[in-house]
């Protein structure tokens, strides 16, 4: 089936005359979740991952992803006609250092500018043009050509977050967009970014799995505020309720209004607007390029949202408390299943009434599925979760005052020592990196060593970041701001600013390990003087670790205090969502580790 | 005097019609220790700090520097007519964002093209064009038109490396940056990096202080090499060693020459060579924007550089060693000042043969002279170490066969207990960063905070890196790797690289608190397997910690037993370097710490 395609888009390409065409696994507005209308790799490799470009050529097909994605690849891709590219493993060529050893003088390669930033044409057509070969940008999209019954295009009604919810309201946040304009004698900036237009307007949607947005474009002057969305998709309620400082135009209006700009000086972040936007208003107009400012501002929480995040945290805690309690006491019994599983979850959050929808598709891992670190069970892969072995359930929800993501990973029947002894390195790690406090100034890409020394101690590391931005009611991965290897370098951690910690170890074949709270970063009084001020993570997340996988031998009494400390925390906040039952297991759960 | 120049300088400004002249605190060359001839920021502001650029202007005149220098600045400007900018410090802006809240539409500020990267130069122009100020790239330098009595241009004599000691001969070094042209499909390279010339070439000179270098481009295609250099200081049988693939040329025939060059794909990197060589070349050929591969290749020592390196650190901690050892016998009697410890250890270091002379200005700081990062001691500035207090001595020398760096802080008298503790968590961040194994792909930026997390524990600091690169009797301070939260996140760090490691505590007006050693990298074997590398960190630097200056009660028995095996370590390769009282003074410095 994957093969047919592969060969009526070959044919496409010869009458092109391109010898090789880029999918991008994102869409016109470089989302990581996309709506079915846009998942033209998936479409045409058959892989699912959250992540990953490919690219056709007559000679060979490549798809290239990550290491959370290595071993899903491996098996979505076999007969599809891709070669897997494992980016990071030293040696193996990312896309443009392989179209450089494929092709040469002449050749032409094409790409859709929809579906790659500014920033990211411009260093490939620098790398491509040392090989002489030229970049072309194709603005019909060839993959939509050959894609029969495909997906239409979501118009899911938009709807209001209440100020009280939201914190600011819209106006405030319009008003702050329109200062830094000034600031930086910008006419107008334009916005591709779906969570920073959600988040700008105080408005929410469905038009994707998982993040709570609609489909849009913004463009705002000194004097103007235009949303372009799709055209039956806002109610007249909520076109009443903007109507003082938001137009609503149509999503299929954009390109015709973008050309219509001209003599005015443009914000454009190379980062998040494709170059197709750049492509339609450079010759007419003078171009600023500077970061989004409303991602930043969107990652420094109020004291509102993290109010609110603090409740979403103990209810979501609950509920996957309630969930551990019931799977350690039905997977010995009725044969429980990675799907089963991941849908029992799903009830128990169901009965909270703020509860949304899931904040991503849960990870709900069993055994050797847990190695693979973004694992997506499906009816065909899942399998029960019976005998002794390691099961790592991440997942996460959206409720109307925040966003939860968390892991946790327990023991299904008798643990081995060296399961134990990974999962308390890791366990070490992730203490290490929650208390530890910083100067201003410092980066989360600073201190992501912290959670991995325990496992460098013995040769071992995990192949993917420590943590990510969190959004509120929005996206559960957000920027600019990482506790990262690669990534937030350039981005401080701030007060009020939401992450995750989450480290892990994987055996491939065998078990996954993976530890998540999400926490907030908040300024440390104890350490912080006027001249010299130093911030620290609060924890919000509220579940308890599984002590039958902690060995105490492992661990300093710091860690030991740090672990029971956090423990009668949990009990505290949980106790009274527990019923009876529920209550006496953690209890068990959390008995005082002794040192 | 100061004020003079300055107001001759302005004038000249208004002349020209300029707003603000930027002199940035480097040369043609990129240059850390300049040759008096540009020393050109000291001329006119008189602050003699290795790093910072100053900005003239009829309004107001500043001077931007780092945290090392904030002391020294704010006591060299006094009535010197600038204003210090302290980089790093939330709210200070930095020259560009200055510029751009004193200027606006229709002003012109000018820089010599000469003295700015081209990475920096199209940095500055797109901030500045964000104010639409104007940024003029002159190549007639206004400092040199009122410089009286200016530095003539140095022509010291260059000698050769022999092929023994360099490890690789020229020609294979040659043969490699041609390969590399060929890969890139680059027809010639332009090389300004004074220390990537040397080492290309297998040359030294002493043009420069503190650096074995020779004022010179090179510019290398497949079928020549040239090198542009004074053209009375290639001595004839330095000619004749090297005609075979070496043409030398007129320094100052350079522009010319780059002028005539058309129709070629030139190698330039952005980071390393000016913004005026890219003038002269940018209309007539194609450019192709890459790190300059010399620099890299040069960081991956040899095995034979290695061997010589631990061979001069043995020479270089023998010398260091006698002196900490006369220091504290000394010190208490005979009136020693900063500057006669200085010269004392120089006189050590000398007795080697192979010494050629210092690797930087000696940093010889008692007291609170030591609080000052980079303090450089004067006649003036000179004081006595007598009463109690930490003596802080930064230094290193260039042997034939490698380049050293090392700093220790002994107590002169009686230590506070505040000032144990500082040192021993000080060598506590030092002791968990030399032990640390880390896997393959890891940058040094994501090892620098275990250096910092036992001074974080208590609301502290330092504000300067955690380590640097350091050349093979070259540059001390080289790249590209470095242990730094702002530098080197893209090197990842390659076994026989060689840094230093030298976390520090500082208290204003107090004292001061360093110790540093070099480092290699290497595999890990222990760690290792085919698969997944992991290295670590092996030490070159022998010399006693001063153990009257660590409290072992903030010690872990594993850094006791660190401390302990380095002691024995330096005994038995330094015991034969000294006499008998020099011994026994080690003996009692390195008695055994109990747990």
């Amino acid at each position: 089936m994957s093969l047919k395609k592969l060969n009526l888009l070959k044919t496409r390409l010869n009458e092109k005359g391109y010898s090789a065409y880029i999918v991008p696994g994102t869409d016109p507005h470089g989302s990581e979740y996309l709506p079915a209308i846009w998942q033209r790799r998936q479409f045409i490799t058959g892989f699912t991952g959250s992540s990953g470009d490919c690219v056709i050529s007559n000679s060979e097909c490549g798809l290239w992803t990550d290491s959370r994605y290595y071993l899903q690849a491996e098996e979505q891709l076999a007969e599809s006609g891709f070669t897997l590219f494992r980016q990071g493993i030293a040696g193996v060529p990312d896309i443009s250092e392989w179209l450089c050893s494929q092709f040469s003088f002449s050749h032409r390669v094409a790409l859709d500018p929809q579906l790659v930033s500014i920033q990211k044409a411009e260093e490939l057509q620098q790398k491509l043009s040392q090989s002489n070969i030229e970049l072309i940008f194709d603005s019909e999209n060839l993959i939509d050509n050959i894609w029969e019954n495909r997906p239409s295009f979501p118009e899911k009604p938009v709807f209001i977050l209440s100020d009280e919810i939201a914190g600011k309201n819209a106006d405030q946040k319009l008003k702050y967009l329109r200062q830094q304009l000034s600031n930086m004698e910008s006419d107008l900036i334009i916005l591709s970014s779906l969570d920073s237009i959600a988040w700008l307007t105080n408005l929410r949607g469905s038009d994707i799995p998982y993040n709570p947005l609609f489909i849009s474009y913004a463009v705002v002057s000194e004097t103007t505020a235009k949303i372009y969305i799709g055209p039956t998709q806002v109610p007249d309620h909520v076109k009443n309720a903007r109507k003082d400082v938001w137009d609503f135009g149509n999503y299929f209006d954009f390109e015709k209004d973008l050309i219509s700009i001209s003599g005015k000086r443009v914000w454009l972040d190379k980062g998040k607007n494709s170059y197709w936007i750049y492509l339609l208003i450079k010759n007419n107009n003078s171009i600023l390029f500077e970061k989004n400012p409303v991602e930043y501002y969107k990652a420094l929480k109020s004291e509102t949202e993290i109010k609110n995040m603090i409740k979403a945290h103990t209810i979501d805690g609950s509920a996957v408390t309630k969930f551990l309690c019931w799977l350690q006491k039905e997977s010995s019994t009725n044969g429980v299943t990675e799907l089963s599983a991941a849908k029992k979850l799903e009830e128990f959050r169901r009965q909270a009434k703020a509860y949304q929808n899931d904040s991503f598709h849960p990870i709900s891992a069993f055994g050797p599925h847990g190695a693979i670190v973004h694992y997506s069970h499906t009816k065909e892969s899942s399998i029960p979760i019976t005998e002794n072995g390691l099961y790592l359930i991440d997942s996460g929800a959206h409720y109307l005052f925040g966003t939860t993501d968390i892991t946790r990973t327990i023991a299904i029947g008798q643990a081995s020592s060296e399961q134990k002894e990974m999962y308390t390195r890791v366990l070490k790690g992730f203490i290490h990196l929650i208390t530890t406090s910083f100067p201003q100034g410092t980066s989360g890409s600073q201190l992501d060593v912290l959670a991995r020394q325990y496992l460098w101690e013995i040769g071992l590391d995990y192949g993917h970041g420590t943590g990510h931005g969190v959004g509120y009611f929005l996206n559960v991965h957000e920027g600019p701001q990482a506790i990262s290897p690669s990534r937030g370098w350039d981005t401080p951690l701030k007060p009020f600013m939401v992450c995750s910690i989450e480290p892990g170890f994987y055996k491939t074949g065998e078990y996954g390990i993976r530890i998540e709270n999400l926490v907030y970063v908040d300024v440390d009084k104890e350490l912080s003087s006027d001249s010299n001020l130093f911030y620290c993570f609060k924890n919000l997340t509220q579940c308890p670790f599984d002590s039958n996988l902690i060995d105490s031998k492992w661990l300093t009494a710091f860690e030991i205090d740090f672990i029971n400390q956090y423990h009668q925390q949990v009990k505290i906040n949980l106790e009274k969502y527990l019923n009876a039952h529920e209550n006496e297991w953690l209890e068990k759960i959390i008995r005082p580790i002794e040192c």
